[in-house]
C-alpha cells in the first residue's frame, strides 16, 4: 500500500481570528490536494486545521496529550492517546512528511525544533521570522504547495 | 462527529502460524464490524491483524517504536512515529477502546499492564491464562463480538 | 567514573502493610549493599522501599509521571518528570540494572513486562506466580542478592 | 527531606572548543553552588557540563535517548534510560528547577521551547538571540547565579 503524504498543522491552542482562519484555510488545502492532517489534537490552530481537512474530504489525525480520546476536537477522525504531555509534540512532527507552522508559542517552538532535529521540512505561515532552517510563505495554499514538494 | 470503535490487536512481533491466522480473522471481523484497527505497526500479529483488516475495508493505524514511518508494515494506512521505542505500548492500549490479545511476550504482557491500568477491557484469545483481570475467548469473532460490546 | 548498580523497586502505589514492610526491607538492603535506588516516585511501594534506601544512606531515584517534581515522595533525591504519564513504567526499569517486585497491579505488570522486553532481570518477592521468566524469592535480602548477582 | 536546585544545561551534542569551555565552567559553578546537573547524558556540551559538575564533587544525572545506561558519558552519575530519543528532551527541561541553554541545533531549541511551555526559566549564555520570554548572561557564572534566583 502506499500511503498518502501526512502534513502536519501546528500552532496556538488558543489563537486569534486571523491565524484560525489562516489554519482553516491550510487544512482545507491539505484535503483538497490528496494529503492527510496530523495534528495535536485540541483546540485553536489545531482545531481549525482539522476542520478545513474534513470539510474537504481528508483524513485527520490528532495527537492527544491524555489518555481521553474523547478530548479530541469534534474534527479529528483518528485520536491517539498518548498520555506523553507536551512530549506528544515530537510525534507530531514525526508522523508528518512535512509541517506548517502557524503562530504559537513553547509548544509549537518545541514542535519546530522537533522537525529540525528530525529533518522534517518545516514551512512557516507568517510566523517564526528569527529560526533558521525552515521555510516561509505568506499563504495556505503556497505554504502547503512547498510542503508536498519537499515530503515528496 | 462520532467517532468508529477502535479495537487494539496485540501479540508477538514473531509468532506461529496459528496464531498469525488467529490475528488475520481477528483484524477481519473488527473491520467486518466496521471498527477501526490500532496496533504496533509492524511485523507478525501486527501486520497479520492488520492485513486482515484492510482486506475488508477497515482502517489501520501503526503507532511505530521509531521516528521512520516506512518502518510500518504494508497493511499500515497510518503511521505514528512516536520514537519511543517499546514505551510506545501505552499508546497503542490508550488509543483503543478495547484490546484484543493473542500471544506473545513481555512487549504484550506490557501493554495488558496498561490497558488494565487504564480501564481498557482486554480479550484474550487462546492465551494469557494466568492474568487476573481479563476475559478469554476462543475464537476471533466471540473476542471482537465482546470487545465492541464493551467498548461501547 | 564506574556507576554503582541501580535497582529498581515496583509494586502497588495502594499497598498493605505487610507489602509495604517487604518493600521498606528491600530499600535498606539495597542501600546496605551499596547499591541505589529506583523506582516510580510516588506512594505505597515507591515510598516504603525509598525510605528504606535514605535510611541506609543510599541514592534515590524517583521517575515521576507528570512535571511537577513536588509531587516526589519525601524520600526521592533525584526527582525525573517525565510528563509521560504511566509510560514512565518503561523508564523506571530501564534505568535499573535489576528489577524486584512486589505485589501490585496493571501497572506493575506493565513494568515487569517491559523488563522482560527489555532483559532486566526480574526478581519477585511473594507476587505474581503466574509469570513465565522472572525469579521468585521470600525475603527482600534474598532477592536483593539475587538482583545484584544479576545485574552484574 | 528538602531536594537541592536541579539545573539543566542544553546545547549541541558537537560543539566547538569555545562552547565546550563555557559548558564546563558552567558545569563547575552549578556544583560549587551546591546545585546538582542534569542533561541529556551523551557527548559535546552534556559531557562538558557534566565534568565540571564532577570536578566540584556536584551529583549529575543524564537523560539519555535510549535504553543502554552505558551509552552515558562518563561524567554521568545516575543515568536514566528513556528509550524516547529526542521526545526525551521534555524529560529534561521537565526535572530542572531551571534552564541554562548554549548554542545548539534543533533538539536544544526543542528544549527551549518546552522549557517555555512548562514554565521553567530558561537562561542563554552567547546563544538564542531570537527567542522570546529567555534571559540572556555572557558568561556561566552570571547565569548560574541568575538560574538559582529564578529557580528559588
Amino acid at each position: 500500500m502506499v500511503r498518502t503524504a501526512v502534513i502536519a498543522v501546528i500552532g496556538a491552542g488558543d489563537a486569534p481570528p486571523g491565524v484560525l482562519e489562516l489554519a482553516l484555510e491550510t487544512g482545507r488545502e491539505i484535503a483538497a490536494r490528496g494529503a492527510s492532517l496530523v495534528c495535536g489534537g485540541r483546540g485553536g490552530v489545531m482545531e481549525a486545521a482539522a476542520r478545513g481537512a474534513r470539510e474537504r474530504g481528508g483524513h485527520t489525525i490528532g495527537i492527544l496529550p491524555g489518555y481521553d480520546t474523547r478530548s479530541a476536537n469534534p474534527y479529528i477522525e483518528f485520536a491517539i492517546a498518548t498520555g506523553m504531555g507536551e512530549a506528544r509534540n515530537a510525534i507530531v512532527v514525526g508522523s508528518a512528511d512535512a509541517v506548517i507552522a502557524l503562530a504559537g508559542e513553547g509548544g509549537t517552538l518545541a514542535e519546530i525544533g522537533f522537525a529540525l532535529k528530525l529533518g522534517r521540512p518545516v514551512i512557516a505561515v507568517r510566523a517564526w521570522p528569527g529560526i533558521a532552517g525552515i521555510d516561509h510563505r505568506d499563504d495556505p495554499v503556497a505554504a502547503v504547495r512547498l510542503a508536498l514538494k519537499l515530503a515528496a
